[in-house]
């Protein structure tokens, strides 16, 4: 039985609390916030938990094997390297850390402990997010052209990190993941309309080898809310639509090579709405975040590497800190080095 | 009765014909295309119609008022210009010119001459968009903080311009007559995957007076059919999606003020999608086209300026040229000079 | 080169003229139109057209091959039979006749003088309503349970017939097509809000042999316009919805067997909006109403009996005759006799 | 505080106890349920709960104020009995009772021995519901002339009720909440297709006073989830769609007063898909269930009459009893007697 002390009971960690108490071979031992109020409810739901507003509490207790950081993202570094350095398999919330550097800290000390380094980024356990990975795994899309993704809502301000900390981590850490690539260079434009120097809408764009492009545009200020993201290949095409109840993700027989071949005429497009038929493909019914957790508990248990391990979360902080920089300095062109 | 001559028998050749045929006051005298085939049917379906594969017989016709110019974009200097200096009226389809250069110049003719010029900007007569207009107009929005528009379709490829001449041009202009200004800087990435030199994607920013952005994403593309466009203001927003058959704009009441006064908890935005109401207002049932033919005959019967007369033609290249020619520059930011 | 006449220039009318105009081997020679002023603008847009408000004058014309009769329902047994008694093809818009009984004897007349007879029931030859014909028909449903059909708008008032004669044919048509047989029972419930003994809302069940059933629910009071048509079957499901502009029919990989074979639990489905894939095939763009007409004038050319036939026409007219009849006796069961 | 015993841990129960156990005021004594495997995962989650197999260890405890009733329907007459006649308020949950009978049995008692009896008909305590209700009281739609709804979705088959007791409820129970009154004539139609005698698809026709009509779709084997009713009045209409995230309540500026009024012609209402304005209104954000819960702790606590007391239970299974009676002989109407 791994136990576990979750710190942070913010918005996400009660999310935690409840899929970790639900994975077979898991159990939440503490759980660590300052902010006792924050604890209570925690408290009166889970009798067998303790909740401290000490996480060392937790880091000292021999019988707790795992830590998980769902703290502000300031506090990352910290925690996880003190987590780390006292014995702890570590699961951090995305992104991983502030900083570049303070995310190379961070594994750094996981690979000298020995320790599983995991990175929260849930999208890469979502059903839909591994059925698209699956299909571009299988040369269904054939050569991938371009993905453009939008995260848009309205009024979830954060007031310690921009937009793009905020919502990209989840489209960078997809596109990486299924492209199995990182970009060469990054760029960003935006504005903060709300808040003096917290971005709360962006554009950004990422340059990888051979002409392969993404751009993400995240806004904590739209009417109307968007989880969209379109993949191009040459030889179909994928939307996933996260909003859709039914169907999430849809394959377009309809690539560029198709469109060549079939010789449809620009009249009869110009009528149309599309080409080759549309598939929506049958998705698990399942929690991410339970799928997350599962997955961490097993790496634990059987030595193995996480989906999201240091490198992943390492190379998510390398685009949002470049796209950052790259938006305060008007756009310019970021090359992200090895 | 004014009496028009076609010139450009391609797609929207016809388009005009139709609409300037059913417009009181108007009369189609000459359709002129190189393409005999192309004339064939619409002598035809127009028996009191001129159909000519030499446009001169028109220009050099005194019956005839002015002259619509419907070719490739290349030619639209020299014809137009021609007609011009013929001591016609001239509708030039959109984009005025290949160059803001050409542009300019035919519009200084026109000035030379006291023609009217008048630009085909559709969009500009569209119930939508000047619903849109009205409400900016009368401070609906309160301050305009950006504007996001996507423009992406399959299949539907030029071969002698690229995609942001190609599709760009409705959403600058739409974008330009809903601000009333016009950019300080563009900037634009994309790429050409199926055509050399072609691009067929593009994401294009557009900076304003006073943080005011504006964001284009234009592609060839992309499997689903998008025309959506995001108005965010201090006060309320507007999404209008043309592709809605009943309820082409919404207006939201949930602009950035009144997230702040209503004091709407995190927790509970996170579990909704909105904050206020939403109205969808009704708009007229008319063919923008027909708006349009309507506004040129009477711009030239009363002697009126075009609401896209030569200033907002010339406004439109500016920003396509620039952005072309930052794309081609890996993202550079242009100045766009007065 | 087949000679048309057109009786009716009403809202149909210039359809079919526009339609017949560009079918290969046919010709609209005649329009004929009580009201001149619907006559005007089709003599104006199609020169070559003889227009009178007599029309015997077509029916007397030797080079008249065919007669379509696009008027009101209760003058169509009178024009054509004497169409047909003037050694005419005849098509018909839908329904074919005011009752029963006058259906029968406009048959009866066309086999006596062996004249082609076709209805236009237009759906009959919609891209979509075929393709789902071809999936029932090679068995990718397996048995058919019931089809429920929508077609509701706002405020299209009929003055002479109820919302059933005027909305329903549209669907009995594609039920009976689809299913390929007829129903033993009838039943409907309505009413008239707007004008007395003209109902302007019903819902009509078809009851056919072995369980099979079909509703049908037509509205004119409607806000929202619906087309959605649901087809149930053992092994797979179709939603055909004529307002999608993309994807107008899917087909759901979710018969009643796969419920049970899958073993799905009742907790995944409660989370669930679906189970199987769904694939939405790529359909034909073309306009229904052009494969019609060139189906008639094949039919008369190569002496086929058309897909709509004469049988066809009163098998509807039966169901719109015992639905009316079942409605104004309070839904009373009116049982179809051979 | 009012301590509270729940009857019944299957689906429903653990929300119950989930939402009791956050109403202030109340307190979750008891959980019964015969299966101990569905008491063990309450027991774990909330450890301050007595769970049992015996309800009559609940019954018997003077400490328990209250009864929650969420059994399967046939034992639903003999519990509340049980539980009234022990002093304990009751909620029953939906549909109050198997018969009319025993729904008035229930009722009866409850007078009898001066105890709150409410109905768990959770759509009334929804805030699109009440929205509804809101707009209907004020006038907003003037005269109410039908209400058409569809509850349909996939699978969910039940073993001991047919799908008009398991689905319909919610309908009914909105509709006569609405009108403010109990139809005079019920009908149905429909079939069972995959166990014998348990109907899984149903036409439900409710008549009132005065033309006013409602009709009621419900499925257990449609491909595609729908939860949507349409309320067609003469000055303006709603459409409710409880599977739409962001807009579930549509009210339509377009009644058929204004269809008269406006002079609207046929001609654009052809082209067009709607009239008026349309206007979604923000709703609430609450679980529908924790507000039924808060107001049954406040009848009790306050002396009130639920909103869905023993009248409105009865009333609804009235419906439900007199639809399937109809459906089994053939569709007949049956006249609901006082």
């Amino acid at each position: 039985m791994i136990q576990l002390a979750v710190i942070g009971a913010g918005y996400w960690g009660p999310n935690l609390v409840r899929n970790f108490s639900q994975t077979p071979g898991a159990r939440v031992a503490y759980v660590c916030d300052l902010d006792a109020a924050k604890l209570a409810p925690l408290a009166a739901q889970y009798p067998t938990l303790t909740t401290t507003r000490n996480y060392q509490d937790a880091l000292g207790d021999p019988n707790v094997d795992a830590v998980v950081v769902a703290t502000p993202v300031s506090t990352h570094q910290r925690l996880a390297v003190e987590a780390l350095r006292a014995g702890k398999h570590v699961l951090v919330e995305k992104p991983l850390a502030a900083t570049v550097q303070a995310a190379r800290e961070i594994d750094a000390v996981a690979r000298e402990v020995k320790r599983v380094l995991m990175v929260g980024h849930t999208f890469i356990y979502n059903p839909a997010v591994t059925k698209v990975h699956e299909y571009i795994q299988r040369g269904a899309l054939g050569e991938i052209y371009y993905i453009d993704s939008a995260r848009v809502n309205l009024g979830l301000h954060q007031f310690d990190i921009n937009v793009i900390w905020d919502l990209a981590p989840h489209d960078v850490s997809m596109i990486l993941y299924w492209l199995g690539q990182r970009p060469l260079r990054v760029s960003a434009r935006g504005n903060s309309y709300t808040q003096d120097n917290i971005e709360d809408v962006a554009f950004v764009t990422l340059e990888f080898p051979g002409k392969v492009m993404a751009h993400i545009h995240v806004s904590w200020m739209s009417p109307a809310k968007l989880r969209r993201t379109t993949i191009v290949g040459s030889k179909q095409m994928i939307v996933y639509d996260d909003l859709e109840a039914a169907e999430k993700v849809k394959l377009y027989d309809s690539g560029v090579e198709q469109l060549a071949l079939n010789a449809t005429t620009r009249a009869e497009l110009q009528r149309t709405y599309r080409v080759g038929d549309v598939l929506s493909p049958r998705l698990d019914v399942v929690e991410p975040l339970r799928v997350e957790c599962k997955h961490f508990v097993e790496c634990i248990v059987e030595g193995k590497t996480p989906r999201t391990n240091g490198d992943a979360g390492i190379a998510v902080v390398q685009v949002l800190e470049a796209a950052t920089r790259s938006l305060r300095e008007g756009g310019r062109t970021i090359e992200i080095g090895s």
